[in-house]
């Protein structure tokens, strides 16, 4: 198959506009959007070195009179898997955790507080295979397994809170596998974790297949940097599950993922955002990048002839603030650092300004969805009784 | 003032990019779009007499086995106010059902089956005032008031289902005033009505002033031409309210608004496209168009002097496709006509294929919402214990 030549980003393009046109477009595409975060010269060379986009963005946020400026960095990486996905796990496990190392060595002179990875970002994403040998190997225990071990090493040294999803093995319930985002502190410190509430059954996301739905509720996590939860990918396309996180105060959602192709990308700017708009808190949108081609030939479940390649994520990572402005998105195609430095005070004025929270009527809701889950409901509708 | 230049579509200023890019650039921010949808000479004819933009699209579905294509024709009408502010109360009227009637008969003349309205749609905008004489003069009683009687007459006449957003004024509560759609069917039947649930406080947005959070649930009117619900204004900033019209079967919502502004416009595309994907249904935003001025001053509690005009409605009127594709938006200044032809099939095609009503997870959402209504609500937060 010929690679078809992906281009880089929509920014780019737009940017071939006169300058008010594309002015005019971005401000009604992408709000007020935001401003360059300029960063020192060291972390720009060493991104270079290693060749990461380093993209730096700032928010605007008004000033009060009773709340000084709550302003944290944020982090969010994207990457290609480093080596073929056939290699050893071991060698693959050096391989991917050297990249992590250089991104947070970048991050940390950018002066990043809180660092995302994007989901199941030390592995492959092999759930197309539907095999199960050595993919589960992967799995690791969440609360001190090789990569958590890693990472608090770097946390500790880089002052830094850490978000890393991984692949989870629960030995105490089980060998059960999950889908889990680890939360490390800026001591280096277990936080806690959360579990992957929405789990795809669609084209090659068999995830069903290898991992349940999380029993961890909408967990946030209390940090020196602010109230932060995880939405792991599927959960994007589900309001409910952006909605129990800002029901228990988060302030910044992080939304690692992995996704490809034609069919979500138009979804893409649109799903984390409306959750920071409509919950009131930064929504981070992270997509691993590039194209991921397995040993074994698979079937999508699309009628065509089996393959033996994910099709291309197609990066793109941003970030949206809860007054509907946001990043640009990172490359399309290769990895990437964005590091946008945003005041928490913002998520708070949003809501006094909008009133969305106070006009939710969650009360109306409980009940209706207390109703609608009952095997015998019968929907409100209204038809001509002649 | 000076008036502000406004451009008319952001899709106008795309068209300026070379074909290839402005194809890539709308594949990414509209999915696959829509195809145009050629209509007769005679309805382009009229639209053009009356000063209408008349727009017409197709949505793409595959073929079913079992079930024929359930084939739809929409119409969704943006207009200014036809006459000043300040004019009588049934001068205002005759003037704006004079332009009703001649959208109706370009709607008919286009084949619509189920035409909508804005909000509001025979009256000013006046909610900026904070007065209440004569503005309430405008609710009607839903039922058998002088719209709905011009209604149904047109709708019996065109075999079309309408669909009009007004004051009611509920007489049987002790002269209540609530924002109301009423759905009037094809026959010229009243069929029902549904109050809008969530109430804006904001900028000028003083609708609390004048009525009450609805009562009404969340109703799906089965009619012949699909099943229809009604999302009004602000409430499509509230995800839950776009999914209590689909837990009870809505495949077509309709979001009729009046809008304004730069804090908005960033917002308009994602919300009901989000609640388009996010429940399987097709999303109708329409918004009103044009600047409203009116007789005597206000202020916007935004700490700007006194002034007389509620900012431009920015029209762009649209549809979005359960699948995450949509039209392009109707001109932001003219009135306009966006006829777009539609298979109900898609719904539960698209539903069969991402999933996510099977993926749900509505019992652990009833318990959340059940348990962070009561006052004493715990967040579920995870901290550090030391």
């Amino acid at each position: 198959m010929a690679e078809i030549q992906e281009f880089d980003s929509i920014e780019e393009i737009l940017e071939k506009l006169p300058k008010n046109e594309c002015d005019t477009v971005k401000r009604v595409l992408y709000g007020k959007g935001t401003d360059d975060l300029n960063l020192p010269q060291k972390p720009n060379a060493l991104s270079e070195k290693y060749n990461i986009q380093l993209l730096g963005c700032r928010f605007s946020c008004n000033k009060e009179e009773l709340r000084p400026p709550r302003i944290v960095r944020v982090g969010l990486f994207q990457h290609k898997t480093p080596l073929p996905t056939w290699s050893a796990i071991k060698e693959m496990r050096e391989a991917v955790f050297k990249m992590a190392s250089e991104a947070l060595e970048v991050a940390a002179l950018s002066g990043v507080n809180v660092f995302c990875f994007q989901e199941a970002w030390n592995m492959p994403f092999a759930f197309c295979t539907r095999e199960k040998q050595h993919w589960c190997e992967y799995a690791e225990i969440a609360e001190h397994g090789s990569t958590t071990s890693f990472l608090k090493e770097l946390a500790k040294r880089y002052n830094m809170v850490i978000i890393s999803p991984i692949l989870e093995r629960d030995e105490v319930h089980n060998d059960t596998i999950w889908n889990t985002a680890v939360v490390i502190d800026n001591h280096g410190d277990y936080l806690g974790k959360h579990r992957k509430n929405h789990i795809p059954r669609v084209g090659d996301f068999n995830e069903s297949t290898y991992y349940f739905e999380g029993n961890t509720g909408h967990p946030v996590f209390k940090t020196e940097f602010g109230k932060l939860a995880i939405n792991i990918c599927y959960g994007r396309h589900h309001p409910l599950n952006w909605l129990g996180f800002g029901l228990n105060g988060a302030e910044i959602v992080f939304n690692p993922s992995a996704t490809v192709g034609q069919l979500s990308e138009p979804l893409w700017g649109i799903e984390a955002r409306n959750a920071a708009i409509a919950n009131g808190y930064y929504a981070c949108a992270i997509n691993r990048v590039g194209t991921e081609t397995f040993a074994n030939e698979f079937t999508s479940g699309d009628g065509k002839p089996a393959h033996k390649d994910f099709g291309h994520f197609y990066g793109s990572s941003y970030i949206a603030a809860p007054n509907g402005s946001r990043t640009p998105g990172l490359s399309r195609t290769s990895n990437g650092l964005l590091v946008a430095e945003l005041d928490l005070n913002l998520c708070r004025q949003v809501k006094d300004h909008w009133g969305f929270q106070m006009t939710q009527r969650l009360d109306m809701y409980a009940d209706l969805l207390t109703e609608a889950i009952k095997p015998d409901y019968t929907p409100q509708v209204i038809s001509k009784t002649t």
